[in-house]
């Protein structure tokens, strides 16, 4: 798979070099300091990967270890707090690099998982994590309640349909580099076809209001 | 223990479902869509597992890595979506539940930990975090402060006694089948015992107003 | 190394002890319970290293394993819970000890690593996260963005001066005691001068206020 493996590498750069400038814009706006936004950056570039590593027990995570992806993320967050003003009104074309990493993550975690042996259910729970990880740890670290459960956008099933087929692709050995391009480029239709239709998930029940009394412990109500 | 791993798949599966159904309310209340439901369900069911999983060195963790315990709290997030509003007026027997489910996870957590030879005060920390886990990270996926801190309930003090209690037996090969569910109906019986007698944690110092100035770094004050 | 060893493990209580002092301080002054105010003593004196040695695979870490960082962690907790008050006059006296728990968490996180054979980077990054990563996960659990991103202390950047100097020192194998004990007391007479002379890190362009629009899943504007 040396194709790939050399192909993955830039693109993998270019998806964390672009999941870190959504990091970095992040905590621009809540008006961290230098420091906090390229930690943001890191984490938003970098997190998804290093949960997955630690998931399937490679560590230390390549998120800590390998220069070309530190310096990719980092970088991005030292072109965030120049570029910033300009990032904003690139947004559009953000939204759909955005897109392009998500289906990158997905199918690299995914894949990634399954060589080292963590069977299937993991390895699609891995993809997805590494996918939308870094997200979720960006949310929490800015104080927010992670985007992607209340917006109601189409970003987890793209990515759980990607490392499905991924999975699914792999136990029946029909996995080369070109499958890889395949579902990754499906996950990335799905992604902006869901934006640009706006389809959306339910929410639940808006009708209970969830009159439990006290809560106590873990029974939260 | 032939016995012993029989019976407590049942039984774990049991407490997975309750833990999750009590993740997935906590997400209808936060007016999450579908996704995040689910998504919460899954974390509050498992993520004290995945936690103790990863403490010990044990990867993939168990809750992304076997079918009927993803099942069971997915399941339980969906049934959370359909029948909330019943939910609702099952307090008392969901609050019941949840009990049964911390004392499992805590006997549970604390015997996989031995087993794998992580040490006696190891285990015991894991298998507490194993009964509580859950819980802190669906409270801050919610953006809430964890409950567990400061609510008062009596809900670590059982999980550490009983952990303790496996740990103590364990180490004096007093080990078996029997001597797990006594320790499980013991923190059962505690945790109920504390609910309906109403018995709280202090609070600590009441009268400080935590006059430092400006916090500085992890110089909190 | 044993000099060093026995030298670290009397100065590693301390540090853990002094980091701990401060979470059981944030803890109180959230009004948590006598349990979560130990939790966060834990959590915040031991957290770093937790963090650490998942990283680098050395499970089960040191943080729940061995008893006496434990005690050190919650026995801060409790003196925290008797004598708070009394703590909060004594907020220079903590910040210096804060500061100097930073640069022994900052000089053993890395020589840890580096020992394990994670590699020069990963260990460098280990080791800032060893001394930053308690106060980060404290407050989080507290409900606050971490307040290391936010408040322009110079904190993390003599973290990552120390930790890069202990790296290029062992890879140049001039690392002994007496190496480490300089970069431990140049890493807190960094910090200190910071404090005393009030170096503070930019912000990044106030001028912005983030027009993006509606957040769309990772996009986040």
């Amino acid at each position: 798979m040396e194709t790939l493996a050399a192909g993955t590498t830039v693109l993998e750069l270019v998806a964390v070099f672009v999941s870190a400038v959504s990091g970095g814009l992040a905590a621009v706006r809540k008006k961290f300091d230098v420091f906090g936004v390229l930690v943001l950056a890191w984490v938003c570039g970098l997190g998804g990967g290093i949960l997955r590593d630690v998931l399937i027990g490679d560590t230390p995570p390549v998120g800590i270890s390998q220069w070309p992806l530190v310096v990719a993320a980092v970088g991005a967050g030292l072109v965030t707090c120049v570029l910033h003003p300009g990032l904003a009104r690139l947004r559009r074309s953000v939204i759909v690099l955005d897109a392009a990493a998500l289906s990158l993550f997905v199918v690299q975690g995914t894949t990634k998982s399954l060589e080292l042996g963590a069977g299937l259910l993991a390895s699609v729970v891995v993809g997805v994590l590494t996918g939308v990880g870094g997200g979720v740890l960006r949310d929490m670290l800015v104080g927010e309640v992670p985007l992607i459960f209340a917006d109601r956008q189409l970003y987890a099933i793209p990515a759980i349909l990607g490392a499905g087929a991924v999975g699914l692709l792999w136990t029946a050995d029909l996995w080369s580099w070109w499958t890889a391009v395949l579902v990754a480029v499906v996950v990335l239709g799905f992604r902006l076809l869901a934006l640009w239709r706006g389809w959306l998930v339910p929410h639940v029940g808006v009708g209970w209001t969830g009159r439990w009394g006290r809560d106590s412990g873990s029974m939260d109500t």
